[in-house]
């Protein structure tokens, strides 16, 4: 593909249940992808916003997170079914969804 | 940690030997990391500079592939003797390192 527009690169870092820092994978990172795919696709945007799964980012207490580049903003709590406004918002209209932005105290 | 200067997402794909697109773990994407973190740590930039393994990156016939946020600098070919000098000349320098950088061409 071109050079994409944004990337998205979603945490998918697994722990066993009960590990004290919890887990992005925990708290439903891998249903994350797919449909974060099929949003991207059904706006056409799927040439344009790369998805990249990655090991931990970071602030595993707040996940599951996701973090976009350009712009080095860290999406917290992300959910399936904020996917589609967070397309919406960010990728479509080109405004990060403020409502699921991570401080910059959670960094 | 605070929010870093960097982030450094390192291709830890992994493929079967002799699949077709190849991938950066055949090309030794698995020793990148902990030299990466060594060069880092040596110059005192570790707290600033986030090293982050991720899935695939996409062009996978160039790799092992590095891709660094803010600027959207991606590395391409690169090895463990590479990383000392990425790491002065774009870390510590903020300069990329000319020499290791994918043209666009190859994305």
């Amino acid at each position: 593909m071109a050079k994409p527009e944004y990337y998205v690169f979603v945490c998918s870092q697994q722990r066993p249940q009960g590990h004290p820092r919890g887990s992005c994978g925990e708290r439903g990172a891998a249903g994350l992808i797919p449909r974060l795919s099929q949003s991207l696709m059904a706006r056409n945007m799927h040439q344009k916003v790369s998805i990249v799964p990655t090991a931990c980012l970071g602030p595993c207490s707040v996940g599951a997170n996701m973090l976009v580049f350009p712009g080095e903003v860290l999406y917290k709590g992300v959910m399936a079914d904020d996917l589609d406004s967070i397309v919406d918002s960010h990728f479509v209209n080109g405004q990060p969804l403020a409502a699921k932005v991570a401080p910059d105290a959670v960094w």
